[in-house]
């Protein structure tokens, strides 16, 4: 199997949504339309539908509840996108222009607001109040996870359990969502439910850390992607967290230096990845993700096995050891 | 009957509002919590949650479903108030300082999604599919119609039906929305109902342009406001859409240049408002309103007719009559 057997797995299903995300929107200002057209349009993996799709066929369901609901978890989706982005002051994503810097923070927030109002209406339509507590849910914790990721910027003693907290609401939940959501669609049993939430879960967190470890030490001719982005936003992410923990007491005082005291420098980068290098922290932030993508692989021996379990099985891990 | 007799009938489902505003923040992250009570404690009249409670009591419903949709209500429009100060870079907000100046507009931004979102958790929990739709539609709407707003800064040639449009999805909406849902808590028929949820549209309109007028021409030693905000804003409103509609060529020339060339000065204000002393606009714009609220009266005699009828009419003759 590889990545194109799986995504041939779900391709109608992707385009079908990809239609209905265009289709949806139907607002009066065009304005509106056009904005979140732009962002639709310079693509995006559609990771959370290819989630949701594969898990709702696993447990043999497909149609058209599961496009829709996919439509507004990839709104959700989008409208997180359109705020951190003005939050960070992105000026790009996807390789184009972001949102913000084409039509101004004021416009983009309020395109955002669009989309979540507009994920809402459908979910409101699709009538689920189990599926609509899961996506209220994550909506909430993806906003307060948010919150708490910018209170604990440069917290240089941040512990692994506030960064994992911190990489749930940013990313897991949703995943989870979608997860979750194809075993509702495929009246799963309330075990197996609550199994693909999990890997929905741990795939999402491992699928972020792999983020944040190409962050530091992935290759830009890869990523496509400047190193230390993180370390510029004072985002405290394993690989530091780790070589924070393993460092001598000069070094620790050095890095405590640059992450909370110094202004970003291509200097400061370089010794920090002097020093992940010196302490091995990728191949220990990999043996942290390995971890957890065993633990993906026993929750999907407890579900249904079929093609789309192992679509599932090599996706997980075909994102979590992506070089880009 | 006057103010404190309206507000006396609701007065307990008011402080049951404001409970539940507070109990609500049930965050982990103790940020979001503070900044969502900060905003809360800065009070407000709670005009929508006093307009639902009249609303559903007319139709003779009181009781939880009343507060926690009051409560839902609030902070939706919470919500918009938030991202409207983020956006329009406001500094004070009901005589404090606004969320995004002492929070910062990253955290301010993301309290407002918390706060979208956490009003969907109830609303879901709620579980009125028909009150779900109104709700998800009117935040819809809300987030189009600042779009709009901003797509249409310092169109000069804005014309009147745009405006209504305007003002429609940033206030009417959502004074209809709590109009309709009080009409459903009491079980009121098809007719009632639209008869209550047009109230509300036409006394959220009339709201609004009083609003308006009273940015030019109120006293600001009774409003407590700066004349002139809507002109520095570049805002169309009903006074300026007047007044250029009965101008001379020549003033209209005039008026163009300071709306869309010139930057605000408190000479053109006055310029401004000396023209609109000369074609008596503030005595036109309150024409205007005055036959919004006829409609109201024609519109509440559809309805049963109790005390709940009368406080309705008077609350809406009030807010509209208003002079700060």
């Amino acid at each position: 199997m590889n990545i194109n057997d799986v995504l041939e797995l779900v391709k109608e299903d992707i385009e079908a949504v990809e239609k209905n995300l265009i289709e949806n929107l139907d607002s009066e200002v065009q304005m509106v339309n056009e904005v979140a057209s732009y962002v639709f349009e310079s693509g995006g993996k559609r990771m959370r539908p290819v989630f949701l799709n594969l898990s709702s066929r696993l447990f043999e369901y497909s149609g058209e509840r599961a496009i829709i609901l996919s439509g507004v978890v990839e709104y959700i989706h989008t409208a997180t996108l359109l705020h951190d982005d003005v939050i960070d002051g992105a000026k790009y994503r996807r390789g184009r222009k972001s949102a913000n810097n084409v039509f101004g923070n004021d416009i983009t927030v309020l395109c955002g607001d669009f989309l979540y109002s507009r994920a809402f209406v459908n979910l409101v339509k699709d009538g689920d109040s189990e599926i609509q507590m899961i996506l209220a849910n994550a909506a909430k914790t993806m906003s307060e996870g948010e919150v708490f990721q910018l209170v604990k910027t440069a917290q240089f003693n941040l512990d692994i359990e506030d960064y994992i907290k911190i990489i749930n609401s940013k990313t897991a939940v949703l995943f989870s969502s979608c997860c979750e959501i194809g075993a509702i669609l495929g009246n799963a049993s309330a075990k197996q439910q609550q199994a693909i939430k999990e890997f929905g879960t741990i795939t999402g967190q491992a699928f972020q850390i792999s983020d944040d470890i190409l962050d530091y030490m992935g290759d830009p001719a890869v990523t496509g992607k400047k190193p230390g982005t993180d370390l510029n936003e004072g985002k405290m992410t394993l690989p530091v967290i780790l070589l924070r923990d393993m460092a001598t007491e000069t070094e620790k005082k050095e890095l405590h230096n640059i992450i909370v005291e110094e202004e970003f420098s291509e200097e400061n980068l370089n010794r920090i990845l002097e020093l992940m290098k010196k302490y091995e922290i990728r191949k220990h932030s990999e043996e942290y993700v390995d971890k957890l993508l065993n633990k993906t692989k026993d929750l999907l021996n407890m579900l249904p096995d079929n093609e789309y379990r192992k679509a599932l099985s090599f996706l997980s891990e075909y994102m979590i050891k992506r070089e880009k």
